[in-house]
C-alpha cells in the first residue's frame, strides 16, 4: 500500500488521457485503488472513459486482466490431477451448451470445473437452469466442489469464492457511464474471472448477431481474437468460436425447458444447432487438452459418448452429486411444467426470413423466465419453444412457436413481442452459418 | 425538468465518447443535471474526460458557457447607465493590474463593475490584496455595489451573487480527474462567470510563461483566441492580451506590498512592466467601449489620469466608499508592514538570465502571502520585493530580492526556493517582451 500511495490517481488518469501506455505498476495501483477505495468513483470513471477512447495495448490489457484476477480469491485447483477446463459464452438466447458439453467432456477424461455467474439476461443463467431441477444445489463449498470434480470429473457451481471483485465495481460504473462496449474492458472483465478460476484450458463461445452483445461479425471477431491473444499470453490455452446468434441456438428458451432440451441432446434424441455447437466447443477443449489430435476427432469421440449413453449418465451423476433428482434425465416430465400453453401461428405462407433474437429473449423474460433486477424471482417452468428455424418454409396456420406461460406471465406482451420478432418473406431464405469462425 | 428527464446521461456521454457534437438541448440537460444532482459525479467526470479527448466545437463551447452562466444568478446592471467593463487575468505573480486600471478607466467615464473570486494561489487574490487596506470591505450587497458604481464609477467586490454555480461542481471534479487543462472547459469556466456578471466589454489578460497556467505561447494564444471568439459570439465585446509571466509582472509580491506598488504606479512614482501592462489593458477597454479610437490614444488618456493625480484620488474614493482608510494612498506606511526583512544577495557577477516565476510565487506562499487550502489565513504584510529583472547586470553582493517575513513564515524554505528560482548567467541576456500578442 505504501508503494501505491506514491502513485497519484491523477497521474495515471492524465497519462491515459494523452494516450500513453500504463505500466504494470500503474495498473496495479489502479486496481488496488478500485478495491480499497483510494480511487474515487469519479476518478475510476474518468479513467475508464480515457481507456475507451485511447484504447489499451495488449500489455496493458493483460496487466489489467491479471490485476483484476488478483484482486480477489485465486482458486488453486492443483489438488485435482489432470487438465482442468472451463468454458465461457458471451451470452445468447437458447444457449444451453454448458449443460451438454460439461458431462460429455468429463467422460473423455478432462476435468470440467466450472463456476458460473448468475447475472441478468433474457433467461436465467446456467445456475438458474440447473436449479430448475428439483433439489439441485449450486452453492457448494470450494472443498466439496474440488472433491466432486475429483470423483466424477465435473461440477457446475455458483461463485462461492470472491472472484475478481474489482470487476464488480468497474462493471457497475461502466453500466452508468456509457463505457460497457469497450474492448479492453470487456476482455479484462471476462478473462479476469477465468484467470482466477484456475483452469488450464478455456474455450470461449463468442456470439454474433441480433441476440448477442456484439451485433456484427467484425466486432465479435475482434473480441474473440483479443481474448484468445490475451488469454494465451497468460500461459493458459485459449480458443474461441464465433457462433451464430441471429436466431436462438436451441429451440427451447426458458430454464426447465432448456434443461429438457439438453437432456434430449445428451440422450441422442435431438440433433441440430445446439448439439452441433456443443460438440464443436467440447472438441476444442479436448484438442487443447491434448486428448485428441484434431477437432474432428474430438467431435467423433463426443458423439460416441452420446451414442453410448455415457454422457447422459454422467449428467445424472453430476445432478445427484449436487443434491438434484437424477431421474429427470430419464423422465423430463419430472421437471417443472408451465400451467398453460399458447400457440403462435403463421398468418401467411412463406419462409421464416429472420428472427429478432433479442426480442425472443425479451418475450421469454416477459413470461418470467429471466430477471430485470437482481432481486427478481424466476419462474423455472415458463418459456418459449420454437418450432421453425430461419430458412424453414411455413404455411399459414403452422405453429411457429409455443409459449409456456405461468400465473405471473405477461402473456399478451410476450405474444406480441414474439410475433413481431418473427419475420416471414415470400422468397426462400438461406439458413445462417452456425460457426462463423474459429480463433486459436 | 420533465423535458430533461427524457435525456439519459448515458446517451449524452456516449455521443461525446464517439466524438459527436452535443446539441444545445443536451448541454442544457447536462448543466441542469450538474446543478440538480441528476448527473452523478462519476457521470460528470466521464463526460469531462470525453470532452478533454474529443474536444468541443465553438457552438458547443458557447452553449456550455451560456448554460453555466444561467445555472445561477445573472446580474442585471442595466440600472447603471453607460458602458460597463470587466477585466479578467488568468493569474500570475505580482499581477496587480486590476487595482491600477479600475480607478484609471473609471476616470475616463467607463464603469468598472468588478466581481473578483478569492481563489487559491501564490498570493491572495484581488480581494485579499484590497483587504490588506485597514477597514476595507469587499462583501457589499448587489444594491450597494450598483450604487457605488453609479456614484464613483468603480467598485471591486467579492462574489456576493451566486455566479455560475455549475462551475464550482465542475471545477472541483476537474481538479481531481486530470481534466483541468482542457480548452473548452477552461474557456467556459472563465467566461460563464463573466457572462453572468453582466458587463458589456471584457478585456482578458492571458499570462504566458513559467508563472502562468499556460506555459507556452502557443497554448496561451489558443486560449486567448478561443475566449475572444466565444465571448464575441455571445454579443459582448471581448479582447485579450497575451502578456509575459516569465518573471513577476510587478516587483512587489504579497498583499499589502502589491497595494503599495499599485499606489506607487497610480502616483506616477513607479514605471515599468506593471504600469505598461495596466495601461495596455485599460486602453483596450477604453477603445472597445468607444471612448477612444485607438489603443495608443487610450494609453495617452490613462497616462494623463496618472499625471493629474485623478487616478490615485479615484482609488482613494473607492477605498473610502468600501470602508477603508483612504490615507494609505498618501502614506503607504499606513499599510500592514512585515516584522523583519531578509536580503537575498547575488553570489557572483553576471546577468539575471531567468526567473522560475512559479517558484517565486511559491516562496511568497511559504512566507504566508497565499493559501494552500481555502481555510488558510493570509498574512497581509509578508512577501517579496524583487530588485532585479531578467536581463539586468548584477555584481556579487547586489541585493536581488528582499523577503518581508512574519512570525509564521517558513523563512528558510522561502529563502532557498527563491534563491534557486533566480538563475544567473555569464553572458548578457535579453529582457523578455511584455505583450506577446493582442487578440481581438
Amino acid at each position: 500500500m505504501s508503494e501505491n500511495a506514491r502513485i497519484n490517481p491523477c497521474d495515471i488518469i492524465r497519462k491515459k488521457r494523452f494516450g500513453g501506455e500504463l505500466s504494470e505498476k500503474e495498473i496495479h495501483a489502479f486496481v488496488q485503488g478500485v478495491v480499497d477505495g483510494s480511487f474515487a468513483d469519479y476518478q475510476i470513471s474518468a479513467l475508464l472513459m480515457a481507456i475507451c477512447i485511447q484504447g489499451m495495448t495488449d500489455r496493458e490489457t493483460l496487466a489489467l486482466t491479471l490485476e483484476m484476477a488478483r484482486s480477489g480469491d485465486m482458486l488453486d485447483l492443483s489438488g485435482i490431477p489432470g487438465v482442468k477446463a472451463d468454458k465461457h459464452s458471451t451470452g445468447g438466447v437458447g444457449d444451453t451448451t454448458s449443460l451438454i458439453l460439461v458431462p460429455l467432456v468429463a467422460c473423455c477424461g478432462v476435468k470440467m470445473a466450472k463456476m458460473s455467474g448468475r447475472g441478468l439476461g433474457f433467461t436465467g443463467g446456467t445456475l438458474d437452469k440447473l436449479e430448475s431441477i428439483p433439489g439441485m444445489r449450486v452453492d457448494l463449498s470450494i472443498e466439496a466442489f474440488e472433491a466432486q470434480v475429483n470423483r466424477i470429473g465435473c461440477a457446475i457451481i455458483g461463485q462461492t469464492a470472491e472472484l475478481a471483485p474489482a470487476d464488480k465495481v468497474l462493471y457497475a460504473l461502466r453500466d452508468v457511464t456509457a463505457t460497457v462496449d469497450c474492448l479492453p474492458l470487456v476482455v479484462s472483465s471476462i478473462l479476469s474471472k477465468k484467470m482466477a478460476a484456475g483452469c488450464d484450458v478455456v474455450v470461449l463461445d463468442v456470439k454474433t448477431g441480433s441476440g448477442a452483445i456484439m451485433d456484427t461479425p467484425e466486432k465479435s471477431r475482434l473480441l474473440a481474437e483479443t481474448m484468445v491473444r490475451i488469454g494465451n499470453l497468460s500461459g493458459k490455452r485459449f480458443s474461441a468460436l464465433i457462433t451464430d446468434m441471429d436466431q436462438p441456438l436451441g429451440n427451447y428458451i426458458g430454464n426447465a425447458l432448456e434443461v429438457e432440451e439438453a437432456i434430449d441432446v445428451l440422450a441422442g434424441r435431438t440433433r441440430g444447432a445446439l448439439r452441433d455447437v456443443s460438440l464443436q466447443l467440447g472438441a476444442h477443449i479436448l484438442r487443447n487438452a491434448g486428448v485428441v489430435e484434431s477437432v474432428e476427432a474430438g467431435v467423433c469421440l463426443l458423439e460416441e459418448k452420446i451414442d453410448s449413453g455415457e454422457g447422459l449418465r454422467r449428467f445424472a451423476q453430476m445432478i445427484e452429486a449436487q443434491g438434484g433428482d437424477p431421474l429427470v434425465t430419464q423422465d423430463t416430465s419430472r421437471l417443472p411444467k408451465a400451467k398453460a400453453k399458447i400457440e403462435l401461428k403463421a398468418g401467411s405462407n412463406g419462409y421464416l426470413a429472420a428472427i429478432r433474437t433479442a426480442d425472443v429473449g425479451n418475450a421469454a423474460k416477459l413470461l418470467g423466465a429471466g430477471r430485470e433486477r437482481k432481486t427478481d424471482e424466476i419462474d423455472p417452468s415458463v418459456g418459449i419453444v420454437m418450432h421453425k428455424r430461419v430458412g424453414d418454409q411455413v404455411s399459414r396456420g403452422d405453429v411457429l412457436a409455443t409459449l409456456h406461460v405461468g400465473e405471473r406471465s405477461d402473456k399478451i406482451g410476450a405474444y406480441n413481442l414474439l410475433q413481431s420478432a418473427l419475420l416471414l418473406s415470400d422468397t426462400p431464405v438461406k439458413a445462417p452459418a452456425l460457426v462463423h469462425a474459429v480463433v486459436e
